[in-house]
């Protein structure tokens, strides 16, 4: 008790560092980046009293042993700013610190005396003994000089006369005191991680092609080949990952007919989801697809193209996989001794073994389950769309990721989980490098802004990167049964510009397949799930076009590669969604250029398939950093078209028949271009 | 590098426990609670896949051993809430686990498949299996049972009959089964703390009186006797902390004069913040006050009227101070050997030597500081107001309140800081059981209802706990200079009903002093803190009966002495602010009461200090818990008038200068009472 009383060292350190972003709970987990991402940081710092504080944000790649300093500004209200870029791949670390700046402490009240006329001549003499301490920190010449000042001032007569003031609040005394401070009792916040990956984890654009059915023949099984053959049709397209479902042998065991059939009739394929059968399991690839020999050709002709080739991570066997043999020990058994198919009661999925992540030997098969991602990472894929993470234990996820990103920091893990908020967001912290979301199902203006809001403004947007599909394999949502063409448009426009990943599921998706298995159902008719399915890519009425429109406005506006400048602006039409992106220009690391000089795109989308709808928007343009009293021009992306605009509200009038939406790039009017007039109306 | 690969036994934990509250920046502080009150727990836990999870809270008193376990229940979204109540002072542990409900898993995936008519055979043989495994963890009568029900299980015939039905999904099995989990696996949150204060850490009643100006002959220094002779006043006032200024001798050298003067006259009595002088410094009693005798007595005196003394603890010396002499060490000098006064510059308080809390003998300074609080609580002080802690480092308060608390756990720190918001809420966390609010600058409806906000609806609630003064002898707010008795009727009752914790510093403040130093200046006109003052407290127009009705109102309703129920309701007059707060009544625990089994108080106060204002409020009835369709009662707590309304629309009208507010208990209708018409209006 006695010994209680007396404090530590610690309780001296006066400065507290506070509220530190980009940190995920408490630091527990790392914060996401991205190859060339600034990364701002935030902190509060501030001490008792009235005496001044400096802060600076120390990092380092994990690989480096020098920390690299920078300055945090004061933003008001305590908190302060740093930022700095990051270059290469791995984890990354800071901290924060700060002290008492006690020499612009010392500046600003003798500043203040001196205004009122009060005698400061002790002041000069406390400033000398300032000086005094900056230069014994110091070395060379700063040392020198700083011993020289701090003489002037000690020397000086009382009131300090012109040259004097000149160089006690001058540039160059201020930096170089600055440049020595005190650190003794600084205040340090706990080491934070950052985990950077490469630019694709933050923009990438995405396509799910089965290579089964990419055959041009119709009744022939479709090859790797046939994917390659694919490449300049997606080049097109604008794609850059290629993510393909699983490629393995496919068991014949309770295998799946046609729009999931209990039992598949002779010749049908199954589900590649069914992974495993005699020929191998979760390193092989299906004979009818090819060879391993295919594999690499394609991975190798996608990276000419600048495609990655994703691969499926999907940790379940079929009962002919090779493990249910070699490793019985890896499935949970029932009570009779038969390893148990996979159930969610009463569903059952007779074609699949779970494989018992809780099992005595469970250091065994996640070691071999981490050996899968090792070999296919030996094959050069370094994109992996992983398969029903949230039905495998989260520790699991973080330790695989964390093993496999050691050696290959470079590799990207997409987690396709359509489950509870907090499971999917443990997903993310756990590791995961972007996830599927709810974009799928999110469809009127209230319910995209809101679930907008919570990805890109609040704390989420620190660990958790948004994957937008409009449809996959297992979701035809009842929106795209009916909308007609207009809705595939408008809900391709809404997930290229909400997000900065993005990733359709085709050519179902440019081809607008809509029929359900059955009404009310989201699974596709005769779904590529159990069934081969041929495409006719010419057909008329293709949004192949558009789809590639998009995602070249996507590759030339930095605006839209990025998440965290999203805006929503009004609209008196609820059926006229209206939002913006922007970019600064350049190489500036500091966030805070406006105006023209940012890359800014604004978004309005007609969000009824049906009818064309019209209405005023009301711009933010003080967000947008626009002048309100001064035009500005708009030349919409998608049409080309060129608009005028001045002030904040304007008519718009879409009509989901012709082009659903603008994708505008504002850009400072030129006065010799014949622009339009302020209204778009009519226009169409 | 191979070692990483083997994952830890961590990651085999599968459940997982995010997000507890309160947690007060990852519990590095602790919260906040008092006696008798109801801890909320909450936390997020899931796990992967479909099983279900199970989740308590554990908690302890440290000075317990054993910890209590409460189940905590589901409220939503992957959340539960768990809720104790906490009965002796000191800190609180606790910790949340959650496991794997295996049996509530199994029954209802059973249940699933029975009601698809799947054969079940299989599941009640697991099921015997999970309740013998249950059996090996119980202990007595529950084994016997436990192991006599998974026998009964293992002989069933296939597809269960009635009897074993009714066994499996009976209340009887889940309960034991409950009982007896497997929590091999469970998953643990950190252990974090509480800090529980008395009550009135939470609900108190504050008045702030110089001694030196309660004399009642106008031309006599005042004493302790004649503060004492004061209590019979305080008790019909309803207040239960009489808080006085230091009580110290004052310094004479540099001693301030009326209004502040620089230079004080013969025989004028200087700040009491001057503190010391060669009769004694903080442990010493002004010999014109009385004698420490005298004080023993007063608190004596107000303890048997419940009244609690609270000292000021202002760790500054007079220059005539005997550390002064003893210890030059524990104060920071000039270069020319001279101990420099107290200054912002370019204010100055020559008649102040601040402490250097950055002194290289700080232990012994510190030391001494707590020895000064030790001192008073010896003599059965236990609240301290603490002055300008801002201006002292927040670790030294981190480590005197955590000492004293720890010997002394009933000890309430307020701490007097009006300064930046981070600033202040850091001194909470660090320790403060009460702290000074921006209240008294906030007087629209917009800046009350937005702090009110911030201070009871966030996480600061979980460590700062407002106290609201409407006036100090630093601040006569403009509001309160030219409003006149209204405007202090008005911020009384705002200050009164808002927060739990409320004060007012006397009699200036039931008096309605309201002349200032000079115009634009907050100071009192001849302030008490430089100079005695007379009051007559028979003065025509006094508030004491206002005020002793308000204080007697808040001890009858449990509604006010907390913060958290605190909701704003609508009024489409901006001058009308309209709150409720409401409290169950009885001893539950859980917080699910609703309607007329809570005590719900309903608060119009008409802000504007000139003018009778009318309007249409719209309360929130579902908040409240009353059917919209059913009529209710209204008692005028303040007036005893009683209405009746029905429905959230009703229509108010409120004279300043009769009663500018309304506080209403609400009643379910007694039929035989004869109750007002649905609006108010009129009734003035």
């Amino acid at each position: 008790m006695a010994g209680a009383r007396i404090p530590t060292a610690q309780s001296r350190v006066r400065p507290v560092i506070e509220a530190v972003r980009p940190q995920v709970d408490g630091g527990r987990f790392p914060a996401k980046a991205a190859v060339g991402d600034v990364v701002t940081v935030e902190a509060d710092a501030f001490v008792d009293g009235h005496d001044l504080v400096a802060c600076e944000v120390r990092h380092r790649h994990v690989t480096e042993h020098r920390w690299v300093s920078l300055t945090m500004v004061p933003i008001g209200n305590d908190r302060w700013r740093g930022a700095f870029r990051v270059s290469d791949v791995g984890r990354h670390r800071f901290t924060v610190h700060a002290w008492i700046d006690r020499f612009g402490t010392w500046r600003r009240d003798l500043k203040a005396r001196m205004d009122a006329g009060q005698d400061a001549s002790a002041d000069l003499l406390v400033g000398a003994d300032l000086l005094r301490r900056s230069a014994r920190r110091a070395r060379g010449e700063d040392r020198r000089s700083l011993t020289a000042m701090a003489h002037q001032l000690a020397q000086a007569e009382p009131g300090p006369a012109g040259p004097l003031v000149a160089l006690i609040f001058g540039d160059e005394l201020a930096e170089l005191a600055r440049r020595y401070p005190d650190r003794a009792a600084a205040a340090t916040s706990g080491e934070l991680s950052l985990v950077v990956d490469p630019e694709r984890a933050r923009f990438s654009t995405w396509y799910e092609l089965f290579p089964r059915s990419a055959s041009p023949d119709p009744d022939r099984h479709g090859t790797l080949a046939d994917a390659e053959a694919r490449l300049p049709y997606l080049t097109q397209l604008g794609i850059d990952v290629l993510y393909l479902p699983p490629i393995h042998p496919i068991g014949s065991t309770s295998r799946k007919g046609d729009d999931g059939a209990p039992v598949a009739g002779p010749g049908e394929p199954g589900s590649p989801w069914a992974i495993g059968a005699p020929e191998g399991g979760h390193t092989a690839v299906h004979p009818q697809l090819g060879s391993l020999d295919d594999l690499d050709h394609l991975v190798a002709a996608a990276a000419t193209r600048g495609i990655d080739v994703a691969l499926d991570l999907a940790f379940q066997c079929s009962p002919d996989h090779p493990w249910v043999h070699e490793h019985p020990e890896w499935f949970r058994h029932r009570p009779d001794g038969s390893i148990g198919y996979a159930e969610n009661p009463p569903k059952r999925y007779e074609d699949i073994y779970p494989l018992d992540f809780e099992t005595e030997a469970w250091r065994d098969l996640w070691d071999a389950l981490l050996g899968v991602v090792e070999f296919w990472i030996a094959h050069g894929i370094t994109v992996f769309r992983v398969d029903n993470p949230h039905t495998k234990p989260l520790g699991f996820w973080e330790w695989l990721i964390a093993s496999v990103k050691r050696a290959h920091p470079e590799t990207i893990f997409l987690a396709e989980a359509f489950t509870r908020p907090k499971v999917m967001y443990r997903l993310a912290k756990a590791g995961f490098s972007q996830s599927y979301t709810y974009f799928t199902w999110r469809q009127t203006r209230w319910e995209l802004e809101t679930y907008l809001h919570e990805l890109t403004a609040t704390e989420v947007a620190d660990y958790f990167r948004p994957n937008f599909w409009p449809n996959t394999p297992d979701i035809l949502t009842e929106q795209l049964q009916s909308g007609g063409a207009s809705i595939f448009a408008i809900r391709l426009v809404l997930a290229a510009t909400l997000a900065a990943s993005y990733g359709i599921y085709g050519p179902a998706f440019e081809l607008q397949d809509h029929l359900p298995r059955h009404p009310g159902s989201e699974e596709y008719l005769h779904s590529e799930k159990y069934a081969l399915r041929h495409w006719d890519l010419e057909r008329r009425g293709s949004l192949a076009a558009v789809v590639g429109r998009i995602n070249r406005i996507r590759r030339s506006h930095p605006a839209l590669q990025f998440n965290d400048s999203l805006r929503f602006h009004g609209s008196e039409n609820e059926q006229l969604m209206v939002y913006s992106k922007s970019r600064p220009t350049g190489e500036t690391v500091a966030d805070g250029t406006s105006g023209w000089d940012r890359d800014t795109v604004v978004v309005v989308v007609n969000l009824d398939p049906y009818h064309p709808q019209s209405g005023w928007i009301d711009l933010d343009l003080g967000a947008l950093g626009i002048e309100a009293d001064r035009p500005f021009a708009l030349h919409d992306l998608l049409t080309d078209e060129r608009y005028r605009w001045e002030g904040p509200r304007n008519f718009v009038i879409l009509d989901p028949q012709v082009v659903p939406a603008h994708i505008f790039h504002l850009r400072p009017p030129t006065p010799d271009r014949l622009d339009r007039p302020v209204s778009t109306k009519g226009s169409r």
